[in-house]
């Protein structure tokens, strides 16, 4: 009988995840005495009756790098440490079935190790089981590219993409009607998306969440660039942007990266914030999901495909408790545990942020 | 001294805007008595002190094709009969200088002939502008493709292309996540680019103005398509569907067509609607400003140049008073007057929505 | 049991063909009295042994309406009238084996109507099939755009918009280096791609079949648009354009139409014409397969639906002998008899080839 | 009179030129006592009677990042060092005119600072004029990425992105007619495009030039992928591929890097090569030009504006005679002198080449 790798998919989807899975299952084709297996909506199929575990053939996986989302399907709501479950008297409470989960693992399930792709409570959960005894290993996921033990992760650029199409598509119309548009997008906690696709687009303003914004300072650029006969401005706005002595600790407190909510708003919040400072016709768009969905860039595939047989590679070797990172230009592995809780913010003094204020970028500061 | 051609454009931007005007200039180019100058600002640069009105030559439209918006900038508020204008107290009103406006045309401006390119309000204005004297040419723009006196119009295509790749975009979302999505397209009057898109993309539900939804068939349809192991949903809703009971009339009763209006909100309005009928996690995504931005595609490109062209040889010829227009596969014209207030909707009876209710898709009815 | 409808897909691939099925899967999904079976590659499925006919369901088909080529796969080799077969001696011949199909058909495959999606081959052969009593309905693919009897074929738009997006690149290129650059495109009878997009590129030259062209204008339009401080040209020829004085007679004697073939070498032809006329630093690019492949456009997919929904709806009324057609905007049908060898070229009459001239493209004439 | 810096453009044009020129213009801008000029066509514009070199304002470079090419034009013939010249006799001699282009710098032109944005050849004439004294800050142009003083250059992520796009158009058209597609990519000497498409892609096999191929091998491996139902192939041919023996030397011979050729070729030669080994139907696409022009990725123009700023910040500096360089994530400066003639080639050790090999990939030995 074969060793059995399971693949799962938590947290929100992201461009690249599918190019994962099949990476995973062609690395392991290579090998005679391994197959593949996927749980389907993370390690839900594992609890649910019966289990929802399928085998993934060369023939499943072939030619979905190309497409967004994920064939094993994913979810963000519990996992085996907090599972939704209903008593006699109808009423519904968390339990830790994490054992049970093990258990199933090797029966029925023969599973000799897990390659867990998710976000920070992906990885969390990866953590505690590996602490349990479970053969894991770990693939980041984060579309808002917010990790210090990563030079990047897949779906970031595609994000970034995605998001300066959009400023290119909006510039037209502010162009034409002499008016502020204001491009709300994902970064809930780290604005690297919106930094970057303001900086690719061309943007005059770029509000992040690491940099609280004076709303003065920005209405004074945006009436600077709308006068002299140019007659338009661009403001891209991370859903976590904040004017000064907004409240900081909110944004650190919650579940933070990954890249999982969409929070919307900000954009709208902003043009409010500019009605008693400038006199502009203006619009705003948020581009929400827009972000996540379709086929991932080229970028994108190629770090999800070194990832995925990264991973299978630390299996084989029975490397397990890792997590799959790049540090340019080596794909590396690093302990799970070292990884978490650990972001990945825009530093003010980053070369990045230089680049933006030397172009003549408005951060709001 | 040449003879001189005026060109305008007005109301909303709409790709292909520049692909006329390009087209405009390189036809006149080909009579060496003949040059063309622009306005900005739709007809305001006509008004304006001194006159906003621009030579454009071969080299100033080169490229341009490929590009959004409109070079000679557009405007949606006022026009020669309704000029904002200040008094000695300061207060304002809008003052019919459509008289002045031609006597400019003449002197300094010099022009022999007008271009309008624009929508239900500037083709209004061009009637009443040529009952008093002015020789013009009008050229159709509505990116909601809601004229009957032409087959098409340049900028729908566009805005179905965008539209449809947003869709294919969050179908990734919706089935890694099981959940329903709602994408909110234009369309106040008419409901072209929700049924085209919801068609191109493969979209489970479309709700446009011409059909008045049931609430309870579209929740039975989401139910039928979440259930039996698909798990997700698509809704393209067009920003003027109403439920049945709505008002109609408020529908039809404002300035209409011509897609200047980006209204939103109906998306989030269904999902609240929904939620007394079935329980699914979902999100809502607004297109908005994106549908009219960006590069037109080849389609619009080859229209607006036949548009272009067709309304110079107009000019050359004297025939003034008309619109072009396009009926399959011939460019005519047709007198403005007989245009105007003449709207295409989508009937019921059409092969498009019989097409659409026979893949089973879902129109509220 | 359910009555049942084959499809088959014949000749070269062609963005949309999966539009088609998917819609006529859907459509007939509609009747709880039919079910549809796909034969692989076109009709040959039938006949090898055992029939590689397979049963199509919703799920088969779900989504794929924005994917390139045909799930069916398909061939432009053979068909029943020709099939392949060897001899105990080791030869081949073709043999006829049509009867022999239409007695598969009933039994075992069970087969009440066929739809057939093809270029012109696969007319004949419906045709020939429907007079030895097949039911078969006609669905016509010609990414060419060449029929009389349709206004517009699937395929069609999204070749001419990969062909503009090439036309957008090379521009960029040439104008940095004062280049003449040469593009290939597709139409060995037609030039409906290569003038439109020459016209939605900005190209300066398009040389179509229909147009013999006279190699001296073609160099006085390249000397004009180098000099004058432009520095730069585009050509865009059709791989079936040829000289004046050139073989019309081969163009028109072969099978034709349908854009099965990629001719090729036409560019670099018209380089070394150009030789001894003008000096001009020049590459020429063959786009070749790139026109065929990659997902649809819009305008493609909803026509493809459009034509399998049709399809359907005749087989169900019996009304078989039929090809699908559009007309403006209706969706109609022509018996196959009537559409087949009925070639839809560019006219130099028509408003297309006035447009071009009308913005001083030159084509070569 | 405000100091002067003169940007210039050389070699083959590539994705991101723009986007530098403008991010210098912008970052000069923000000093009170700088100006940018540009010189037109490379270094020839100082050296041409009058000099073409042109002031660059904010106005000048609006918007121009989304552009591909170089609104400075181009020249990968000739420079200071060997300058054609006619002679009364008629004849054209190379001659150095260095010495005189140090001169026009300082009169007329009054140029403070230079920064030379270009390949290999444009570095080496960097390094000569500012060994003559010239004041002078490199910007490394390379779509093939293959230079060891800078993790990546611009314009090779935006090559990757078409040239992927490429391979997923062609593998609709090869599995729906069960045929081999070869793709022709750039890369005389360094296969990053080749492999990072094949990749992304999802191709079976991928030539490059750092790993001589195996016809044997690739035909086996081509065999393979076509029996077992699947039916077709993908080969991605970078140009500079060679079969085992094949001279390598010729290769490094000539000058190398930067991707001014485009070779065209190698894949009908491939083909030719394979005709012995398997049969099968097969066709070529070459990509050529096609890889260099268009809209940069959000990537490269992200690059191109980093680079564009540190150039100026070392001009401000005074810190001449270096080029900027990208060592993840910071923007930096190296010696010219040390940069040129120092290659980045894809090592078999490399993780992207066992990422490639991971997932069953043929390298071709």
């Amino acid at each position: 009988m074969k060793k059995r790798l399971l693949v799962a998919t938590g947290g929100g989807d992201c461009p690249g995840l599918n190019a994962v899975i099949r990476a995973i299952v062609k690395r392991a084709d290579q090998e005679t005495d391994w197959e593949v297996v996927g749980s389907i909506e993370a390690f839900n199929g594992i609890l649910t009756d019966p289990p929802q575990v399928v085998r993934l053939t060369n023939r499943d996986v072939s030619g979905i790098q190309n497409r967004g989302g994920t064939i094993l399907k994913t979810t963000s709501k519990g996992g085996p440490f907090a599972w939704p479950t209903q008593h006699p008297d109808g009423s519904w409470t968390l339990e830790d079935r994490s054992t049970e989960m093990l258990e199933r693992l090797v029966d029925p399930l023969h599973v000799d190790g897990v390659i867990s792709i998710g976000g920070e409570g992906s990885m969390d959960i990866a953590q505690k089981l590996y602490e349990q005894g479970m053969n894991v290993i770990g693939i980041p996921k984060t579309i808002d590219n917010d990790l210090t033990s990563t030079d990047v992760t897949f779906g970031f650029h595609t994000a970034v993409e995605i998001a300066t199409d959009a400023v290119d598509k909006l510039i037209t119309t502010a162009a034409s009607h002499n008016r502020l548009m204001i491009l709300e997008v994902m970064g809930r906690h780290a604005g690297w998306i919106g930094l970057s696709s303001a900086l690719a687009g061309g943007a005059d303003v770029a509000l992040i969440p690491e940099i609280p914004y004076d709303i003065e300072k920005v209405a004074e650029k945006i009436k600077h660039r709308m006068a002299n006969g140019r007659g338009y401005a661009i403001v891209v706005i991370a859903e976590g942007a904040m004017p000064v002595g907004g409240d900081q600790t909110a944004r650190k407190s919650d579940q933070i990266g990954y890249g999982n909510a969409i929070l919307g708003g900000v954009g709208h919040r902003l043009l409010s914030e500019l009605k008693d400072h400038v006199d502009v016709e203006a619009r705003v768009v948020i581009l929400g999901h827009l972000q996540r969905g379709g086929s991932p860039v080229a970028y994108d595939r190629i770090l999800a495909t070194q990832f995925g047989v990264k991973a299978v590679e630390l299996a084989l070797a029975g490397d397990y408790g890792k997590m799959v990172a790049y540090r340019t230009p080596h794909v590396v592995s690093v302990p799970i545990k070292d990884a978490i809780n650990q972001y990945n913010y825009v530093s003010v003094d980053s070369d990045l942020v230089k680049t933006a204020r030397g172009i003549g970028m408005c951060l709001g500061d």
